[in-house]
Parts: structure tokens; C-alpha cells; sequence
């Protein structure tokens, strides 16, 4: 199958989009801007969402659900905000249809709503809204809460999974009795992110904060894990915000402190979204098709007989059915294609395309001599094997996999990481692509410039490594650290 | 706490909104008819989601996700299915607001959308449109895909969680090469849904088919389970759809069959939402508060500690570690609440207002005695139990009470269903709340009668029980068998 996708040097936009489609993950609806997520595609949204939500929980969070319309008004309470988010979105003006003889359905002029909905682009503004009535003491504080929801951002220019008019996502919208509270949840769920994405997704990410004209609108501080795609360009995979006190004067919330006096909560937010799953293509897949890491793979291993006939189909499922059992009760998915209506290398050819991470084949010669045939997707190296102890074998080939494709990623993005000094090699560089480190004077003037003349935006200020201080490239003027530049996704 | 709640004789309507505020499980958002299911609330959802989506995958359905945004044409393509669902619904006309100096943020009138888009009252429109694609041949079916989502029904009078105008639920939509698969795959998801009402919220229910006039629109035939509330109101708790081709052909969704001839799909829905959680309320929760069936509690077992200082604190809470430990390992969730900044006798009236299934407290004399005083939420009663086994013990107790819960609801349905032949009887009847069973003549006209005369409507033409024929009571006409008749949620 990998002949009918594009190469990635050829065309990496286009390699992807391929792929995407091709892979059963999502396609465009005719809805614009909006995709359909496939099963193979939501599959892998479900495993990442089952990994995050156990981090959540596991960091004192519990779920709950907003609405999905917020009032025109709410927008206008916090100034900063409504800049960033009430421009471009879905607003819901009727709440009718009605028969019309002449031009079929149509909307009903007599059910307009007295005040607009907009579809959230993010919640902050009706959550603050609802928790002025949660928090009076700062015994009700911290609250810890999460949603799983869908949003709309009216995107001119959409990409499966990395721009959508519609995505899935998880908000967090936690309130604090103290900004040293608040800040240190910021980080906290940064580090969930940063974790998710080199454990789960073996995607290496970079921790940082944004530059103030990079911030959430309405944050104080925005902080960022960013990752670095195949093609050089870099991935905001998540952000943190630590919002201070923004929401909370904007909405009226406020706490009697133990001090017995009133004082607006502190508050922040985080998110991932769908998008991680148009990271995870970019990091990890090759010209043959999806790389999965095993751990967020749909299905980790698929086991194809190789059998001429019904009596062989049904020797070797007498074979396979320890290794089945074996597998399955190490947690680990497994399927077992005996489909005989499609041949074994019609099936090697979809897996592979499909990203399964493990395949094992089993003919009848394996069975004589006590063997099996395995095939890694992620190096596409292949192997015998003696079926003895081939559970432990293969769960140990899992971990493998997981580790490789993060060290791969790691060293790619090492090998494309460059530490510039001049703008002239500057400019050279972006060209390559990659992460460029250099100095920067910490003026939205350069940082602007710097985006007109090369498309390279300050990805983020590194929290960590090296924060000697310098010269910003651009204009000479001292700059505390190097931060990272590259064109982005 | 259960001095806030009104009692169910005096206003059960009063009392069910009481419980749903202060057992926190939901609230009235400032969105007209839209509800924000708080942590509580939000928790017994996600364990019913995850018992659900397992038996949705033990059935071998798969999860997806299409756009909340449907095209006003497509409703114009289904006949009967826009004079269900078109009318009333949230209208997205516009995609932009811009600041205005006099009037602050409005709809930018600019940004008109040619094609109106509605918010998904249910997805089939959009999901048929999209198998167009997705289906050519017999080996492409079945397709069987859910969705979890959020949909929206601009509804006039609402109540929290039964009728709201945003609310959570899964949709399955499943495409077939037969008839009489898409009418196996209707009657399994019934099943599923009987099985589940009945296994996890305890609640029994009847099995049947919805009237003409109460089915959804487009489909061929609406399956649904009911079950009845402590009102003696009837609630519909789940309905599954055979939509025979209606969508197949109004989306032109053919596939080639294994004559290699061009058929039209054949299809099924069917979905449950958050108005579960109402249902399970209703169904087994008192003038104390909150009942929980142990196997969609939050959290199953708390255990509170009754100690004078800290030292008795420290000492229980070394003798109770074993207990957590022992009933983690068997998958029983359970709080130890050392909370010294609040009385015992406060953790007990708030657990048993939440609804936590078993309350165990421990103090300096149960130690001595190896004890510990186990109160169960069904029946109020307490009991000193021998520490020795109290795992084992706490297990018994939870899935004792899970059965009580159960039959008791089973043998107040059974109290509260009669079996009436004039209607006379049944006006009289139908005044004392419950199921009827009486004999209807087929007829829309005389279902329309009872309605108007009684608020009744028929519930189910139920699958199991007695069958026999009859004469209606209302017209004296020939009746294939009785039907369950109730006023309803």
C-alpha cells in the first residue's frame, strides 16, 4: 500500500494528508473546517485520553461538564480574552426551523434569541462564571476540575487533526486560594504534559514559556511543550496558563481567606487536544505508512496465519492460542486475523500502512519447527523466533519499540537543533528548518520583524539548559537566555 | 443534611430538583435549558459510560466522531425525520463578532454564513452522508460505529438532567447488507441496554415497541426499554432504532451485494443519555438523600474515623491502611476521610446525602474490641462487624446491596402495575400513577384520545408477557394484546 502515498521529501504536506486519509484516521466533512475522526483514528484519541485522564486523577483532579453555548456578554468581561478568542467563531442567533412551501426549510425569523450564543472556543469565561458561586471560603479551594469537550475556532485554513474548526480537547480550569498555589499547578500540569508526550507519545518536547504576544489571551504566564516535526517545523503539543487573577475580577469570584478577608481567586487552565494526534504522525511515520508507538497503538500486535487450506487455518489456530491468551493477559491487544478471504501479504501490507507495531506470522513450517516470524513496524526488521516464552519476547519487543522511536525522535530533533549568533546565519537556518536557539532582546518589535522577514516565530523561552545571558541577534541589545525560533504548525 | 430536602410525599418534584442541587450532581447554567453536571454528578456518568462503551466493544461496535455541525439541507432530505428533530434547534448564522464602539462586542454582519448550520439534535443526517463514502461493497458491512457527543434540542421546559437543551450522550449508528441483521443489531442494542439499566442502575424495565406515533422520527420501528419512577411516572431510559433503508436512500448510500446487484444499506441508532442519571435517582434515592447502586458509586466504601486527638487518629489510621489496601486490590474504590477540621457526625449526614453505598466508622474502642461499625446507604441499618474479613465482608455487603436495590425496585414496580379493562377503571386508575396494562385497538386516533383525556400515553407494546388478544377498552375493537400505558417523564 505504501506506493500510494507520497513521499515524505517529496512533499511532506501532502505525505501527511495521505496518510491521514489513507490510514482510516479522519477526512474532511462536508461541513467546513470540520473532520471526521474515523475509528482507527478515535482509537488512538481513546487511548490518550484514558492515559491523561489516570494522570488528571492522579494529580487530585476530578471531571466535569460546561456548557457548550456561552452568551455574547461574557465575552466582553475580560478584556484581553475576548481579543484573542470571540473574533472568529460559530454564533448561534436562532433557536428554529420551520416548513416553508416555497424554499423548503428554513430558518425561523420569529425565533431569534434576545442575546447571541457562541459556541465555546474555550470555557474559561462560563466556568469562571459558574464557580462565583462554588467558591465562598478558601475551604471550597483549590477546585481541581477537568472537561472533555468539544470546541470551535472558525479557522480560515484547516488541517486534519492540526487545524480544525471543530476539535476534542480537555480543559482544565483549576481555582486557587494563593498565586503561589496557582502557579505551581501551572507547572505541575506542564510537567503532566511534557511526561504524556515522552512516555505515551515518545515525542520529545522542549518545556518553556511563551513570549507575552504568544500568550493565552488572558494569561499572565503561558507555558508550552514543543516538539519538532519530521519536516523541521515545531508543534505546540499543549499549553499551561497560569491566569492570576483575571477570571476571577472579571467574573466576581471571591474567597474569605483564613484572615477572614475577601480576595479574588487565583486561577489557570490547560489543555490538549485532537492535534497531538497530527503530532504523533509527524514524529513517528515513515514512507511505508503509520508508526505507532505501542503503547497509544489501537491494537499492538496482529498475528496473520499463513495456511493453504482449512486444515492448516485450524492447526495453526491451535498454535496461536497460548500466545493469544498469553499476550492478553499481560494487557497487551492482540488481534488474530484468520479472515480467509484476504491473502497474508495483502494483510502484511495493510498493518504495516496501518501502523500496527508488532506482526507475527505463522505458517506451517513455523509450527514444525516451533517457530514464528515477527516484524517490528518501527524499524521493519524481521525476525524468527522460537515460540518459547514468545509473550515475554514480545513484551519486551513493545517496550523496545517504545524506546526507539523516542530516542529516534530525540536524536532527530538533536541533529536539527542549531545554536545561531548572527540574523544572517539566522535566516540561512530557518531555511533548513529545525529548532534555532539565539538571543533576543525580549522587544515584541524583533520578535514581530523577525516573523515578517522569515516566518520563524519564538517557539518558547527554554526553562531549561543554557541561560547564559547575551546579545539579541537581531538588534544587538542584551538578552537574558537564548530562546527557541522555528517556523511552526 | 436531610432536613434540606423536601420529602417526597409533600413534592417529589420539588424533592428530585432539592437532591440533584445539594447532593451536587448538577446545576441550572445561565444558558437557558443548558445544565452544568457537576464533579459528583459527572463521576456516576463516566462509570456508566465505561460500563456502556465495554459492552458496546464486547458487541464488536467501534467509537467515531462526526461534526457537531449539520448543514440546514441535510434535514430537508429525510422526510419525517425534520418534522421531528428540525423544529426546534440551536441555528449557527453567523461566524464572526467584531468590537463595536457603542455597543461593545456584536454579531459582525459580514460574516454570513451561506448555508445555516444546525447544532446536532441527533447525527444521523450527517453520518449517512458521510457511509455514503464509506460503503461499496458487502465486505465494507457491517458498519457498526458509536459516538459519544453532545447534542441539542432547543426544549421549552426543562428539567435537570431528564430535559435539558444541551445534554451528553452515545449514538450508535450501524449500517447492514440485511433486514434482518439491521433488526438483529436493533433488538442485541435493546438487550445491551435492559442489561445494563438492570445490572448497574438496578433499575428494572420493560422491553417493547414504541406506538407509531411515538417513534423516532425515520425510523421503521423504535425498540425501548421503560422503566418506572417512585412517582409512579414512567421514564424512557433507552430506545434503539430499525431505520430500514429511509437513510439510506435519502443520503444515496448503495452497496454492491454478493449477486453484485446495487442495494440500498439497511439501518439502526440507538442511544442513551444523562437523562440515565435522573432515572437512576428517581429510582432508588429517599428523603435522606442520594442512593447510589454500588456498581455506578463515585465511591463505593468511605470509612470515617471518630478520634478525640491526633494520636487516635494516627493509630486508626494504621489500623484501617490494611482495609484500604485489601479492598483496593479487589477494585473496590474507597475514601478514608481524616479530615480533622470536620466532626464525625458531619461526614455521616453528608455521605449518606451523597449516596456513598457503605459507611464504615472506626474509633479507639472498635480497635480494642477488633471491630468496626459498618452502615449500609440502602437500608440505614448499622452493624459492629469483627474486623477479621471485613474485606470479604465489605464485598458481600456491596453486591447484597446492589441486589436489594434491585428487587426493591422490582417489587414496587410490580405494586405499582395494574391490569385494567374498562376505562373507567383506568381513569381512576391512571390517578394512582404506575403502569396499566389494558388493550388497545392499534389506533392512533383513540392513543391520541387517552392522551388528551388522561396526560397517558402508551409506553410499549411490550415483547414478553401475556400476549393474549382482547378488546380495547376505550372503542370495544379487536386488540392484539395489552399495552403498558403511564404518564411520563
Amino acid at each position: 500500500m505504501s506506493d500510494i502515498l507520497t513521499k515524505r521529501a517529496d512533499d511532506h504536506a501532502q505525505w501527511y494528508n495521505d496518510l491521514v486519509l489513507k490510514a482510516d484516521l479522519a477526512e474532511h466533512s462536508e461541513v467546513r473546517g470540520c473532520m471526521v475522526i474515523k475509528p482507527h483514528g478515535y482509537a488512538i484519541w481513546e487511548k490518550m485520553q484514558a492515559a491523561l485522564d489516570g494522570m488528571f486523577k492522579a494529580t487530585g483532579h476530578v471531571n466535569a461538564y460546561f456548557p457548550l453555548f456561552i452568551p455574547r456578554s461574557y465575552f466582553a468581561k475580560e478584556a484581553s480574552h475576548v481579543e484573542g478568542f470571540a473574533k472568529e467563531c460559530a454564533v448561534v442567533t436562532h433557536y428554529r426551523l420551520k416548513s416553508d412551501p416555497e424554499k423548503g426549510i428554513v430558518v425561523d425569523p420569529e425565533a431569534k434569541l434576545e442575546e447571541e450564543l457562541i459556541i465555546r472556543p474555550t470555557s474559561e469565561t462560563i466556568i469562571w462564571n459558574t464557580y462565583r458561586g462554588w467558591v465562598k471560603s478558601y475551604r471550597d479551594l483549590p477546585l481541581l476540575v477537568n472537561q472533555w469537550a468539544n470546541v470551535v475556532r472558525w479557522e480560515m485554513r484547516t488541517r486534519l487533526f492540526l487545524r480544525t474548526a471543530e476539535f476534542l480537547w480537555q480543559e482544565g480550569h483549576t481555582a486557587h486560594a494563593t498565586k503561589a498555589e496557582a502557579i505551581a499547578e501551572t507547572e505541575r500540569m506542564l510537567e503532566v504534559y511534557a511526561r504524556f508526550a515522552e512516555e505515551w507519545l515518545a515525542m520529545p518536547v522542549i518545556k518553556g514559556l511563551k513570549t507575552p504576544s504568544e500568550r493565552f489571551a488572558g494569561a499572565e504566564d503561558t507555558y508550552c511543550i514543543e516538539a519538532l516535526m519530521q519536516d523541521g517545523k515545531a508543534l505546540q503539543a499543549g499549553t499551561s496558563h497560569f491566569l492570576g487573577q483575571n477570571f476571577a475580577k472579571a467574573f466576581d469570584v471571591v474567597f474569605t481567606n483564613k484572615e477572614n478577608k475577601q480576595e479574588h481567586v487565583w486561577a489557570t487552565s490547560w489543555g490538549v487536544s485532537t492535534r497531538l494526534i497530527g503530532g504523533l504522525i509527524m514524529t513517528h511515520s515513515d514512507d511505508h505508512g503509520l508508526v505507532l508507538p505501542p503503547k497509544l497503538a489501537p491494537t499492538q500486535v496482529v498475528i496473520v496465519p499463513i495456511a493453504k487450506n482449512g486444515e492448516q487455518l485450524a492447526a495453526i489456530s491451535a498454535y496461536v492460542e497460548p500466545i493469544l491468551q498469553g499476550l492478553r493477559a499481560r494487557g497487551i491487544t492482540v488481534k488474530f486475523d484468520d479472515d480467509d478471504q484476504k491473502k497474508p501479504g495483502w494483510k502484511f501490507a495493510e498493518y504495516e500502512f496501518k501502523g500496527y507495531p508488532v506482526r507475527i506470522a505463522i505458517g506451517p513450517r513455523d509450527m514444525e519447527n516451533g517457530t514464528v516470524e515477527v516484524a517490528r513496524r518501527d524499524t521493519l526488521e524481521k525476525q524468527v523466533m522460537q515460540v518459547t516464552d514468545i509473550v515475554e519476547k514480545v513484551e519486551h519487543l513493545l517496550q523496545a519499540i517504545q524506546d526507539n522511536l523516542f530516542q529516534k525522535a530525540l536524536a532527530m530533533r538533536e541533529r536539527s537543533t542549531r545554536v545561531v549568533d548572527t540574523y544572517a546565519e539566522f535566516k540561512q537556518a530557518i531555511e533548513e528548518g529545525g529548532f534555532i536557539l539565539a538571543h533576543w532582546d525580549g522587544t515584541a518589535e524583533t520578535e514581530e520583524k523577525v516573523k515578517q522577514e522569515t516566518k520563524a516565530t519564538i517557539r518558547c523561552i527554554p526553562l531549561h539548559g543554557d541561560r547564559t545571558p547575551g546579545t539579541c541577534m537581531v538588534t544587538g541589545a542584551p538578552s537574558a537566555q537564548r530562546v527557541i525560533f522555528a517556523r511552526a504548525y
